[in-house]
């Protein structure tokens, strides 16, 4: 088993099935890169088990690209929707063999509901055989959010 | 009841409801401008009743204003990551007591997935006391698709 | 000479000139897909002859889909870093033997800085032996703008 | 003089000096948080003196704020378009007495032209008063770029 303290066996396990899953949701006519993300939200609850709830998301391109919203912001939005503004966990995993890691645009999206609260994020290959652990305030350090305009989230 | 020959009057006054509720998902805290996206997917049967699909959106916004996500992405974000990627009908709704018509960002990302054929737009106002109905390919005449790519989807 | 009724013959020569030159300056390495645009500037003066200020504007891609710059945003970006916010005709040119149309996001980033005036449209295909006339008003009807959110502009 | 070490004296204060004035250039009703940014040009030729080219740009907004261009992508856009994909340097100051980051989606758009070559940012405050020296790949570490997906740039 890796490093993934923040979670427990059982939970990481789950993260990385969904995740590794959530690609095939991707509609990727242009790029025909699939991208799978999987949000673990916080419901307050102890992380072991119980009260657990999932969303997934693939990224939705565009034939004009700048309209394109990948798999993390896709995740999200499912999850905002649904009434979840935090996360304790993210998951993202795409059909290469190496590991990629969010693009500037979602690490901004994410950065957006962290309150101050970093998110680990895990990184998986297409098949999870490989995968590290960052996370969000690493990936955007200095970020850019709320308080910058003087707005109360 | 107003003009709306495409959806049955029960579709129509649920279509309506939904999205006027839909606006309570809202995350605005920058423009404070909450609006709804409701889909009606298309599941290949008779409108008027039987098995119909709702789908649910509103904007979520960012620090970063660029990276805000409209209700109506966001609402189709929702189909097709539950695999509906055709859609009978849109309803949109803000907060204001005048109707508003979706952006270009969103008539843009509606069209990548009208594969040739029109979809009724239905524009409420707040509380939906106003409505007027226009269709997609009025909203984007000559629209920048697939086709222009050279992409089969 | 086909219909420009609002530019002279040697304005129109011009614009369809450096429409058609500005594909050069495409960073597209991902969609391929070189897109030209030019700028006429409204000086408020004759559009015959005089003072005419020209900008141009290319398509400048990225890895994340999301973060690509169309070139009709990037003309008007020029244009507006000049200090020019009202345009007297605009011209879009692709690398298809085939004419395109403008997404769905430029239309709305035109449409910001129409201001209650028409703006007229040419597109032309590849070498500009096709080429028609639209107007920003046709291309994006009922369009949101500035007051659908009380700001004045 | 702070910690500018990249720069010499002289084009660390023309850095500053174009950056803070960028700001006026700002299209930005909605946010009404002006945003200016200044590029210093990789012409290849020592940092000292010599051959300098500078490019400025502002934040332009819109509507619809998913369409929101940001200062910093509004001056890379001036250089691609005048020829020049390497930077020496970028400042990048606001209105607020408080220095602020690039958003995510800048800091995708510029390490798009990074090339696997690091640079400088400089953060100001509104008049200059603070400051802080940045690099990209701090700001945007595991950055997702052109390898990612097999492209060649
Ligand atoms: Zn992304
Ligand atoms: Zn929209
Ligand atoms: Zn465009
Ligand atoms: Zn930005």
């Amino acid at each position: 088993m890796p490093e993934h303290k923040e979670l427990s066996d059982q939970l990481f396990l789950e993260l990385k099935k969904r995740t590794i899953q959530a690609k095939d949701l991707s509609y990727s006519p242009y790029s025909k890169f699939k991208v799978g993300c999987c949000i673990l939200a916080d419901t307050n609850n102890d992380t072991g088990n119980g009260n657990t709830v999932w969303f997934v998301g693939a990224n939705v391109e565009n034939a004009s690209y700048g309209a394109c919203i990948c798999a993390e912001r896709s995740a999200i939005i499912q999850a905002v929707m649904n009434g979840y503004k935090k996360f304790k966990a993210i998951g993202v995993s795409t059909i290469s063999t190496e590991i990629s890691s969010p693009c500037g645009i979602c690490r901004q999206f994410i950065y957006e509901f962290s309150n101050g609260k970093d998110i680990p994020i895990y990184l998986f290959n297409d098949d999870g055989s490989k995968f590290i652990k960052v996370c969000l305030f690493e990936l955007l350090p200095l970020g850019f959010g709320p308080s910058d305009l003087d707005v109360q989230v």
